[in-house]
């Protein structure tokens, strides 16, 4: 039978299964139990930073942190226009409006020569996405939310472990948010995490994702919560994940470049790069086509997928979605007009032997040709 | 070392451990994976409805529910003032109103006699709430929704299994929600399902919960959606859980059954009731003080506190809640007022013995002594 490739595996090669049996036997497998305040620890300790709160998914994180920050209606918060729906929708939940920005062309990342135009007395903040696992280049950034008074929050979603100038991605923003889905860095199966430096943030985010409930007084709720919490089992295969963390990092970093050494003299492709700043994940290893259009580009992913080889076509820029292209005029994004309708991930998951890769990149030159 | 009775503990004594085992062995974990569709079939099977839908809690399940309803902006909705938070929430999440009742004397559960009064035109439907256990009476309910032309949503997260005139609960309004929680009927950690038997409810539903996206169209999102999916692994214990059904609602009758014994003849007490047209799953079995107040309910709670017991308060009312109490007076709800101020639930669980509920039992009998 033909070795089927698909995008992504979770690989389970830790305590996962020792620490969901103890949940189980300990019958602590809702959002109460042990594991959910070790995974936290863990994860804070790995962002180097001063708290880590658990929640049910990169969304519902996102969600939170706005919130945290006083996102309300009648705000705009500015987000790359090249990022999951989850940054828009996000932003959407909190009756605010998204405001996009281009990308640079290199690092895909959003671009911070381009937000001070789009800052209007409405900005609240800036989400910025450390897009498949590069970080953003967070200094200008940085500095024009200190000069205009914004928050930043860091959309790593697909960038756990990654560094910017030597500092953790999470811990550079005023707080940041992960997901934990099956194909991420590491994963809860589904699952969220917000880092914060904040105390106040923090407990905020706390309050909010239980529901509201005066941590002093049993079904009393001062305020509107949400149920976002994640749950002991999650928690414990995410802390079986996360005492393997560097070996999971480190396979994403050997697929791409092992997709590197047998792409990177095919002219026809753009590879993802790493800034002399940056320690890149590759989260998902990628490539764009150098020439053609949409139709090409998915023409090549039909002719892998018949080839068992699955991939992602590079995000719909926010700015081309239904609910929010009214917003703004897709020529401000030329950029990411070109990048997203010709580039693709590729499969991406630790257990990617070489052969594999080399098997791979054969097949996308011969359906290149 | 002195026994400790906790109000609720999940009992995994099915297949529970082997399908999550399974889960973990075949790497699927996250949202995608068979247990997710097996357990909403099984659990469609036993509440005799068209579909079943995951989702990550009963509070998301009201809130897709509402969506799937075309609940919006300015709406309002009329909910019992005697429920937990998120039915209110809920409402308010779609940016409507919720609109308070008061209940019947006897059952608890939202008075059917006092609803329309309070239709406008603005009133889009009605959310009812089978409170810990007790059938709402439908009947009444449905003929003025059909008569104003309203959507019923049954809260049924704390009423798996009950029955109304013969037919389940979650398949007599045009959608029903359940929780999932740790403390439930059968449970998934946290979790929640909604239930109808209306294909384009359905659909609605499906299509929020997984982002808003195009079936057809990875990435490409035609609506707002949200990051509401409940795990396979979360589905692996359901469906373990779902295989014993009959056995979890019986023992949660059993209990009742064995308080309602022991403690039938204190006059200082009143308990739950079952009506003739109604089969009570006693989701939590519960005591209400027939004389005193807060103060003195408060203070039984203390000292069985003490004792190794827990109890808890019956909900503070929606309209006594900082975020609500604006919308409607506090004079008009007599019943609520009471036996909100008066309630309690006690330790309800399958594994508890008749020893067990014995001990409670000459317990709360001393207390209040
Ligand atoms: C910048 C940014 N911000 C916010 C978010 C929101 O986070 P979250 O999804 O709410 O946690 C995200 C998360 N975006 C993800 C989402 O998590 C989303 O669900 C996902 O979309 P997808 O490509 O449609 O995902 P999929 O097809 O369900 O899974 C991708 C691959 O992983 C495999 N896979 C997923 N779960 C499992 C599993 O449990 N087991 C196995 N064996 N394979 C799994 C699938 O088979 C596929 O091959 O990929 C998107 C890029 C984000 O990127
Ligand atoms: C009418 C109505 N509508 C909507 C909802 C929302 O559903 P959801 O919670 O979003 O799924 C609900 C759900 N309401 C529940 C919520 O699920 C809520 O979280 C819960 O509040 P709580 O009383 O504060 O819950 P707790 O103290 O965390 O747990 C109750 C008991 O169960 C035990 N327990 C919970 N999980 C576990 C577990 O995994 N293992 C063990 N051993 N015990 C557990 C705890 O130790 C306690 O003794 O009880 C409320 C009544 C509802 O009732």
């Amino acid at each position: 039978m033909k070795k089927r490739y698909p995008i992504a595996i979770p690989v389970l090669n830790g305590n996962e299964k020792k620490y969901v049996t103890d949940c189980l036997d300990s019958t602590w497998i809702s959002s109460n139990g042990s594991y959910i305040e070790r995974f936290e620890q863990g994860f804070c300790d790995f962002c180097d930073t001063k708290h880590a709160i658990s929640c049910s998914n990169g969304t519902t994180a996102l969600h939170l942190a706005l919130m945290a920050h006083g996102v309300e209606r009648g705000d705009e918060v500015i987000i790359p226009t090249l990022t999951f729906v989850a940054t828009a929708n996000a932003v959407n939940y909190c009756g605010a409006t998204p405001v996009f920005i281009d990308s640079e062309p290199d690092t895909w990342n959003i671009n911070p020569e381009l937000i001070e135009t789009k800052i209007t007395p409405r900005t609240k903040g800036i989400i910025v996405v450390h897009i498949y696992g590069h970080p953003v280049n967070m200094d200008p950034i940085m500095d024009i939310a200190q000069k205009h008074g914004l928050f930043v929050i860091e959309d790593a979603a697909e960038a756990l472990g990654a560094e910017y100038k030597g500092k953790m991605i999470g811990s550079i923003g005023h707080s940041a948010t992960f997901s934990l889905f099956g194909n991420k860095i590491i994963t809860t199966g589904e699952g969220g995490m917000i880092t914060t430096n904040d105390d106040r943030i923090a407990q905020q985010i706390r309050l909010l994702k239980g529901q509201g409930q005066d941590p002093q007084k049993r079904y009393w709720f001062p305020v509107i919560g949400y149920n976002y919490r994640m749950t002991n089992i999650q928690a414990a295969v995410g802390y079986g994940q996360l005492e393997n963390i560097d070996w999971h990092v480190d396979q994403r970093i050997r697929v791409a470049k092992l997709y590197e050494q047998y792409l990177q003299d095919d002219v026809r492709l753009t590879l993802p790069v790493q800034k002399d700043w940056a320690r890149n994940v590759f989260w998902m290893s990628s490539i764009i086509l150098n020439k053609g259009t949409v139709q090409d580009r998915d023409h090549v992913m039909i002719q892998l997928k018949e080839r068992g080889i699955e991939t992602r076509p590079f995000f719909y820029p926010m700015h081309m979605l239904p609910p929010y292209k009214k917003l703004q005029k897709e020529e401000e994004f030329p950029v990411v007009n070109r990048i997203s309708a010709l580039g693709m991930n590729v499969p991406s998951y630790g257990t990617l032997s070489e052969e594999d890769v080399k098997f791979i990149c054969m097949n996308i030159k011969e359906v290149l040709d």
